[in-house]
């Protein structure tokens, strides 16, 4: 474990980004390239390689790589696989773990984007020195990783995890796009967001900014920015995902005593808007016996480096015995 | 790791079982005392360390006893105590553990008896050579023990594993005996189902057996016997019962991807009564990534003895290093 640095790649539907990344959380140097290019795995991989040699070379940190970290959607972490990925080009089950390894002559590790931003919190941000917590993105979707006692849960697929698509709203509940409904995404992420300003102009006459919007263009974003204009119906949107999001954590609490939730994604920009309801009534809704035990805090890292910070931590953490 | 045997104790707020158990889960030999005869705790713990002795040299074990396992109600795991019971003699925290262990000079370990329960059923039961299960138990409340990837999962202050008290019914929940609404608990427990019951006589005029009951006497039990004997409202009763559970396990199958959902206690009794509505519900419910990978099975324990190999599966499991 003596080596200096690890390379991370977020794998991500549009683009790809590599970075070479010390072991204190320290981005040294990233490049990036359009994940669609490649339509063809093997060609993919060549891209891939090259660039992180071009990246090594410049940073001259040649022998000094102690492991490969991948965030990516769709990764079956037993198998090491990418598999049946629904925005990347390539179909069924990948190998591309075993095809950089190859390539590359390094560990490779690979894991869930939501999961490794869990081990990017734990090693270099939020959750530092802790082993059981929660950690929840939301963005367009709503995504988690589960740390229990320092490791990920997994599960025996694979899937742990899924607590965007808990159900919050047993009846009644708005669709989700995943076909069922009433699940935590479809109410608490950006896109759950935006759809909550809909139903809410459309049942109240109040005057409103977002009212000079078509109902299909509204985005979170817009809701944001008419709450902090002091727009009643846009606060009113917050403090129901909030209360919602509230109410979901405290449900979570039961399943694994968490020390703390981190929330990481665009919908946090809306700081106490959101997180003034959402702390009220996790700590109403809370089972007695985890009252007052797990903080709710946002994500320690950048926006940008997030990801990359994850893929890393990944490579220090897993390729630790290699 | 060579011992035959192990000393298990199911502590329980009436009875204190004690039991001499083998490797392969056979209990050899029994004893059992009032666990309110011993108010003063240095008592119980003569009492536990001489019953023990005696079944010990009448079994003619002396030296063959590995470790010593123990599951009771409000036990804190990482600090090895019982802590602020409330159907045990002894107030505030309880070092039981380091006293048998100083009394009886063997390894002594304690877990919560719905913990130790699924230990059981992974060492015994029907978790056999699992990995990743979640153990429910449905009795006059609703216990839960998960295990992630071979191990239990306690979460930072030991509390994990409370999905008894996961709300299910957000908007209008029935009250839980814990001060909150709408709890697993309020209607999947033998209380549950009679309250059910209760209600469901009050919302419909049909004849039903269970009206020659006074409403506050009506018990599970009497609902199921009511059930088999075709009774509409006692099959509706078990019908409810059974799709909040299969929505339940539908929701916690999002934590951990599960290989199997193990159910014990008086509930299961029902058998198909519960268990097909239950399963169909998950079916219809469960989000994609899980449908159909994970059983739903019932405990394969007798009934008399899960509590106390629960306890047994504890000392081969937690103490194999000493």
């Amino acid at each position: 474990m003596s080596k200096k640095y690890v390379l991370a790649l977020d794998l991500g539907g549009t683009n790809s980004v590599l970075g070479i990344v010390d072991r204190e959380g320290k981005v040294l140097a990233t490049s990036s390239f359009k994940t669609q290019a490649y339509p063809v795995l093997e060609d993919y991989v060549s891209t891939c390689a090259s660039e992180a040699e071009k990246l090594i070379s410049t940073y001259g940190c040649e022998h000094e790589i102690h492991a490969f970290g991948i965030g990516a959607p769709d990764v079956n972490y037993w198998n090491r696989t990418i598999e049946n990925a629904t925005n990347l080009p390539w179909k069924g089950v990948v190998p591309l773990t075993d095809l950089l390894e190859q390539k590359m002559h390094l560990p490779v590790r690979i894991t869930n984007d939501a999961k490794a931003a869990a081990l990017g919190e734990m090693l270099f941000g939020a959750a530092k020195g802790m082993k059981d917590f929660m950690m929840i993105t939301l963005g367009t979707g709503v995504g988690s990783g589960i740390v229990v006692n320092g490791k990920l849960v997994y599960g025996k697929n694979s899937f742990a995890g899924e607590l965007g698509h808990s159900t919050i709203r047993p009846e009644n509940g708005r669709a989700c796009p995943c076909g069922r409904k009433g699940c935590l995404e479809a109410y608490c992420s950006a896109t759950g967001v935006a759809r909550t300003a809909v139903e809410f102009l459309e049942k109240d006459d109040a005057p409103s900014l977002l009212r000079s919007m078509a109902v299909d263009e509204i985005t979170s974003k817009d809701v944001y920015e008419a709450a902090v204009k002091g727009d009643r119906i846009a606060n009113e949107v917050f403090r129901f995902t909030g209360k919602l999001l509230g109410e979901s954590l405290a449900n979570f609490a039961t399943f694994s005593d968490p020390e703390a939730f981190i929330l990481f994604g665009g919908l946090t920009k809306a700081g106490d808007l959101l997180m003034n309801p959402l702390k009220e009534t996790y700590d109403k809704e809370v089972f007695e016996n985890y009252r007052g035990t797990a903080r709710i805090l946002v994500s320690a890292l950048k926006d940008a480096e997030a990801a990359i910070l994850g893929a890393a931590a990944l490579a220090w953490l897993d390729a630790s015995g290699s």
